[in-house]
């Protein structure tokens, strides 16, 4: 980062662009409901940092209630390690010994968990823990609606059992269904859900029928959690996006008995080019990712279309003048995340608010 | 970047997944083929840097016959100028003050040029260069078709005089049509840009008719500068994709006389779980831009589909084994460069290839 995007104290208005910006107060009110909602509903809350890939969030989360975090990479594990984060699922395969020697070592250091779906995956798993002397739990993941990763529900009894021939510890189910999140309507994600609750307790059966039992069940995310939470199988929620929500999730139609989460990350873009009848700001696919639909703009009058790498194109009445400030909501949150090496951190509204703080995006380009 | 990606001088297996990994010959023949077309035409050549944003490259290229490259962002500007880059020329409006304060800085240590187009942007620049006491070469952008930023052809001249009229020097003509090179038939492509050169001739007559010269006019990409080469209006070219050669851009029918550029750059990645019918790599969202489609898989019977942040889910026959290495090309390059912070450089080819260097991608993330 060559450049500083602001100065703690100053004003929004000072805040270079394009920047990525919390407005502060919204992430607490949605940090605080999510960890309400998990408490009142008895289930274990483990929010996703692949959503906000910071430390310093995470500590947070956890402050609230959360039993730890989840991440998708070896590599975002070992970024919130470094930044104090203490209790890690990296709800994902991992099958390079490189990477999974690198995940032995981690697991001196914190409290670990790693999701697995073949026993090639298993073996090495075993490998890399005897290399390194160190313990993870150990999670099976299932295939639950998502198509991706995970063993077929019947499946989950024989893996778990070689999980457990080789002395590692089985810790349950990773059960995520993806694709449910951005169904629209409350009852498609509920018909998505209660299909996941099926192929959980087929899972279920094929663990307890091979005389082990099943400590916990893992997953959930910010479009259907209040389904999870209602099955009786889920035991933890892994609701990532809630803390920020972007603009897809702002689409669904809202589930009956959800918290309302509201819009806690923005884009601070800048109007370099006026035409007649549009607007150009300093913010493009490098400052946004557009895989779930482009960025809305926080006054819903102007409409953002896709102006390459580096703009945006607003259209609508009262254009902004060269040089406004213009609020963008991201289509998706996490990887517009990924795109920023920080976050301003901005207390009191996108309005009149200050910059509180600036917090790194400590797994930023975390893949590996 | 926490992981260390690859060592020099070791195979192209040991190489960490997922990584950007350029094959090195190929794209010294893609840079030598692009200098020598612009060299044959009598075209200045004047890459841009947005596609690689690594001034390790940039120096290449110049060493190869460009005068010098483009970038969007002052913040680019002042990463590969940091590299040792001294031709800069960024090709987009600096509105903000504090940018232009950086860009007036910038200019006592490089040579810089930019583009503007308004009054309040060119009265901005030159309160910035006063206070600084610097100079810089001043393009008006016309808006040739693409829509974005410029203005009208008649309006040039006006804005030239105001360029003049505060004592900066202008330059010429910033003309690019960006929507035009993604348009699939050279037909397309070259009625385009006969409507962006018969744009650019009425702004010359609009700079002429007021009493002034334009020395130049610069503008075309990878998609049409066969075109804008032989127009005889444009004077360089700013062609940055045809380095890297993307999948979109290989899904233009080519143009007749135009150099053949390879694939140059690519994603390595891994299968983390394999289906019955279906391969996840560890590649999504972080690892590749797909604003221009999703990336194409090197082994051509295999189709790539979404599989979200950190996944993609690969069909075909033959489907590789869990572990196994799976090359995947870029759907667009210049935002996929920017989701890492290097490259990996390979002499010899993706099979038996070594490591020869890891660049760094030095104008990563640089959006301001």
């Amino acid at each position: 980062m060559t450049v500083a995007l602001a100065s703690v104290g100053s004003a929004v208005d000072a805040i270079d662009t394009p920047t990525l910006v919390i407005d502060l107060d919204a992430m607490e009110r949605n940090v605080a409901a999510l960890a309400a909602y998990a408490r009142a509903h008895r289930v274990a809350l483990r929010p996703h940092a692949k959503t906000h890939k910071s430390a310093e969030i995470a500590r947070r989360q956890v402050e609230a209630g959360a039993v730890g975090i989840c991440v998708q990479k070896v590599s975002e594990a070992e970024a919130l390690a470094a930044g104090g984060v203490r209790d890690i699922f990296i709800s994902n395969e991992v099958v390079s010994p490189a990477k999974l020697a690198r995940l032995a070592r981690l697991a001196g250091r914190v409290r670990l968990a790693v999701a697995v779906d073949s026993a090639l995956g298993v073996e090495r798993l075993a490998a890399a823990l005897r290399d390194e002397g160190t313990r993870v739990d150990v999670f099976v993941e299932v295939d639950v609606g998502q198509g991706r990763c995970g063993v077929a529900p019947a499946a989950a009894g024989a893996l778990a059992h070689q999980v457990i021939a080789h002395g590692l510890t089985f810790a349950g189910l990773q059960a995520y269904h993806g694709r449910a999140q951005h169904l629209r309507s409350p009852d498609e994600r509920d018909a998505a859900i209660r299909h996941a609750v099926a192929a959980v307790r087929v899972a279920q059966a094929s663990i307890t029928s091979a005389g082990m039992r099943c400590p916990l069940v893992t997953g959930a995310g910010s479009g259907t959690f209040v389904h999870e939470a209602a099955s009786g199988v889920y035991g933890e929620l892994q609701c990532g996006s809630a803390i920020f929500m972007d603009a897809d999730y702002a689409r669904n139609q809202p589930t009956p008995g959800a918290p309302r989460f509201e819009h806690a990350l923005f884009v601070k873009s800048q109007v370099i080019s006026r035409g007649a009848a549009h607007a150009v700001v300093d913010a493009g696919h490098k400052a946004h990712a557009i895989d779930s639909g482009l960025p809305t703009v926080h006054r819903r009058d102007l409409t953002f279309a896709n102006g390459g790498d580096e703009h945006g194109i607003l259209t609508g009445r009262a254009l902004p003048e060269l040089g406004e400030t213009v609020w963008l909501i991201p289509g998706h949150c996490d990887p517009t995340v990924n795109l920023h090496d920080a976050y301003v951190v901005v207390r009191g509204g996108l309005e009149r608010g200050v910059v509180e703080a600036i917090w790194p995006v400590d797994a930023r380009g975390c893949t590996s």
